[in-house]
């Protein structure tokens, strides 16, 4: 299926969804992130099309999430690790799944989560602004144009600046 | 294209990805955030076919994101809001703007980020677990089954322990 490619949007979300936005990537991601690097692995975990499976492996190499390994010469095998981009993507998966679990847990509790390591409690994941300590919401901070920034950026930045002015 | 269906996988990031991970969806989310509500507001933002923004709208509509508001009736019109559980999809937003700066910003700057709304100063998105202020890292948590997994969660979280029981 031909895609429209967000990679030339000047826009930081549309950049990180043209690396993790094709269906099985980040269920990828979050299996690598358990410390699943093996092809098998991954087939097991996931029910994928072996074909899809290798497709969307080479595509998160290629974009530096992961990092092929040769762990046996006979037969050639390779493996796939996390690099350090792909490590940085935690916060994102932390958040999905904090959403998920507050939007969409049945009655029976929450599938999975994050526990404090020492103490097994369910963490409650917040975002806060790393330099002033506060948690970011829609009071204290809102949405610029950096200076990457091009037309398409600043004109919805200006409908969204137009718009706070017109409720203040 | 027929999709394997994540919602009945017992995994709250699968649970998330069957709402949002159609390839436009995350979009339409930032551009509902920057306020835009109606059809041809998606549409001069976004470079997208009509008959995919209508699919993808539905779509948000039917899984509770976006709600549909009657804003004109000659002509008959609609625009969409944001819900609670749409606007409750704003920290994997955030962490995805970060990550997207982090990762592929051009030498030319980041093309939008969010800033303190006073100081105008960029903020630096963190996550924290609220009950314990502590940052969200791989030292502090770690990822555990909740009471609502299946054998699928189960069986990678027995595979994450094992391996960190080894790692020790």
């Amino acid at each position: 299926m031909s895609r429209t490619n967000f990679s030339e949007m000047s826009c930081p979300i549309a950049r990180s969804l043209d690396r993790v936005g094709e269906w099985w990537s980040i269920l990828i991601l979050r299996d690598a992130f358990h410390g699943l690097t093996r092809f098998d692995q991954f087939q097991k975990s996931l029910p994928i099309a072996p074909s899809m499976l290798t497709r969307r492996l080479a595509d998160l190499v290629e974009d530096g999430l992961l990092a092929r390994r040769r762990y046996s010469d006979h037969p050639p095998r390779d493996e796939y690790v996390l690099t350090e981009r792909g490590r940085d993507f935690r916060p994102v998966l932390v958040a999905m799944m904090a959403w998920g679990n507050r939007q969409f847990a049945g009655p029976e509790g929450v599938p999975s989560q994050l526990v404090d390591a020492e103490t097994g409690i369910p963490a409650d994941p917040i975002i806060i602004d790393r330099n002033t300590g506060r948690e970011i919401d829609d009071t204290h901070f809102r949405f610029a144009a950096g200076p990457g920034a091009d037309d398409n950026v600043r004109g919805r930045q200006a409908f969204l600046d137009a718009r706070r002015e017109k409720t203040q």
